[in-house]
């Protein structure tokens, strides 16, 4: 190792209180999708505080509707993007390097419900080496890595030749819309970019394909007295229900991926997932059900496209609904809304790829594995959408989007390690 | 005939026009459930028209919570019983007749969805012979026969032995409680009770038990991509689901009764029936349904009690959940909740039920059967409360709750018809 990265390395140990500061008054600021103003405010003054040139503006709409991957998303619907801005801080390097974009989610999923947490969700509150949070793994605790990581080598005098990027985008909860997609959209590019979502030993070398669908199911009504003149719609969804859990069977069965499995030993043939999340049905307890609609998400794996999946899961349900009188007449309807997300897959050959591994490694002392697959991330807007190489890499945390979310701050330490390692090797030093 | 009755009978084919244009008025007054004061003002206008004693009175729910058939009902709970008056006019007889209480429940069920009607549902417009609108046949229809059936003996000056109770409650639909039990509680009484529901040649003699109930079942949340880490609770009331079928069709073949299965001829074998009217489940597309809720209506015929009925219904839940894996040690919870009517039979060997019979018979030209036990009517409350033999007797229409609800004008008529000579047959004449 140079005396240049060792240098980095115990400036960021001695930074040790000033991180977890950092990071608890990020947490301190509750920025639920929708709701990151403050927090994006704070990240303004810190990228200048840093010294960058920073960047603070809401998405244009209009320009992410013309985009083929634009849908709206839940947070857009309820909020639009007033008030709502990503936040990109610029360094310009000596020139001769490789430029690199590190990147973090500002946003938060909801803490609800929140007297089941042990300790208060927008607390940050330190115990036995982690804090308790919303958002403090997913993903506070790697912007507080990606942060620290720059400011590091800027603090010390190092001089990159590359440029570098550090931003923090909105709604990536939501499906990235409004944030990194219209980051790409609106033009920054890097030779590569790190997205910093929790991770541990694990780098996310792919995203979902993710879709939502709705089934409408029509019955006919009737007063409860004369249920056998209707046809219950709550009954036939249960027949979609079960043809949806059986094409979920067959497609887990059939679709293996080997990033997604190793997320966890759990996941070993889980890569590819159906889940029906929402029912409502019917009006009255003493009126057979005359509709009902069933909410549900597909996840994939790199491998099939949206047209694919849109096209097994329509041919499911209407095969199911030629077995049964009823439905065969009165085919129930599918929706597409809301999230619809290619799949993605960075080549694992690629130079960005080997050297976070490489330097995960060494920093970590132990072995990094490829992961990913199961979830949309925002790394499919730098790869499908801005040409731009991307993995994500970050601390190990627990309970993202659950009760009592904590990050481990010994990585959110090392983390920062591997960034400010990758930043000198990726973008070399003067 | 008697050439008294011969007098009352040509009168009321005189006043054919008069009693149409009464029943227009009265369907253009919209009275949805919770919203019947102002069909209720117009009611007391024409029993004061027609020189009875008239009293306008809201129903007291401290009185009617102590009552063990107290439920509140869903109007209760919307409007409160402010401005929902129940009218009750009355006739002093000479004296050494009969007592009898016409009755008629003035609130209708929505019209909804208005759009799909022939006829705007509030217009009560004349075609073929037929009255359309919200309420026509269920049971303005019988308001108006009943109404003219008094006002004719009244307008002839033919004096009554027995007294004669008039009235219009509210709430039918939402089980009676602030109607017919309230007026009942209230102190009313006399020797029998005609309620002018509809029924052409039937003449009701059961009612219904009837209970709402609630199904919670809870599963266990998680991602929607790590989905076998959680339980979906939309499964799991499916499988409640089909017990609650199975239990329906094996009392459908044990429980059998004949006045309930006299009602139509499709009645065979439906004396009871289990619906489940409303499903309702999981919050996100994306996340695991961690609690889905199923609301349903059993009717039965008398034969059982609301205990025995609710017993066979836990026990059947409990049993299919028992053969679960996870509902085992996670049972869903049952709530029994709004409609809770026990079951009522008349006697049809009592003197009223055989003089309505004949009387009918002779006016109508057909056999008049013996029915009634599918629904939940307010005789129940007469009966079983107020110690008073009540039948339901009314004119023929159809589409009652649906779209283009109608009533017969020769049958609102013949039925007024009906009731005036059950007048002067049953009260007698000086």
């Amino acid at each position: 190792m140079k005396i240049v990265e060792e240098k980095v390395l115990s400036y960021l140990d001695s930074k040790r209180d000033e991180i977890i500061d950092f990071l608890g008054k990020l947490v301190r600021i509750p920025s639920v999708v929708g709701e990151e103003l403050e927090a994006q405010k704070f990240m303004y003054n810190v990228f200048r505080d840093m010294g960058l040139e920073v960047e603070m503006w809401e998405p244009d709409v209009d320009v992410l509707r013309r985009h083929p991957a634009f849908f709206e998303t839940t947070s857009f619907k309820k909020y639009g993007y007033r008030n709502r801005p990503n936040v990109i801080g610029r360094f310009r390097g000596e020139g001769g390097g490789n430029s690199l974009f590190l990147c973090g989610h500002i946003d938060v999923v909801s803490p609800e419900p929140i007297n089941a947490w042990s300790y208060p969700p927008w607390s940050g509150i330190v115990v036995d080496g982690k804090m308790y949070g919303r958002g403090a793994a997913d993903q506070k605790g790697g912007i507080a890595s990606m942060t620290y990581a720059l400011k590091s080598i800027l603090d010390l005098g190092i001089k990159l030749k590359g440029n570098v990027l550090i931003g923090t985008t909105i709604e990536e909860e939501d499906g990235g819309i409004g944030g990194a997609l219209a980051v790409v959209l609106k033009g920054y590019r890097a030779d590569a970019a790190i997205l910093t979502e929790p991770g541990g030993s694990r780098i996310g070398v792919a995203s979902a394909g993710v879709l939502y669908f709705r089934v409408k199911v029509m019955g006919r009504t009737a007063h409860a007295s004369r249920a056998h003149l209707g046809v219950n719609a709550i009954e036939k969804a249960c027949t979609v229900y079960r043809a949806l859990m059986e094409l979920n069977r067959e497609r887990q069965k059939r679709i293996r991926y080997e990033y997604a499995e190793n997320e966890a030993p759990h996941m070993k043939g889980r890569a590819t997932t159906i889940n029906v999340g929402v029912i409502k049905g019917g009006d009255w307890p003493s009126t057979v059900a005359g509709w009902t609609e069933l909410e549900c998400r597909i996840g994939w794996p790199p491998g099939e496209s949206i047209s694919d999946v849109k096209r097994e899961v329509e041919t499911t349900i209407m095969e199911a609904s030629k077995e049964d009188s009823w439905l065969r007449d009165h085919p129930p309807k599918i929706e597409w809304f809301g999230w619809s997300a290619e799949p993605s897959e960075q080549d694992v050959n690629h130079p960005i790829v080997k050297l976070v591994k490489g330097t995960a490694e060494e920093v970590l002392g132990e072995r990094v594995v490829f992961a990913g697959g199961s979830a949309g991330l925002d790394t499919r807007h730098f790869i499908l959408y801005g040409g731009i190489p991307a993995i994500t890499f970050g601390p190990e945390g627990e309970n993202t989007h659950g009760i009592d979310e904590y990050v481990n701050l010994d990585s959110v330490i090392k983390t920062s390690k591997v960034l400010a390692l990758t930043l000198l090797r990726w973008c070399g030093v003067t």
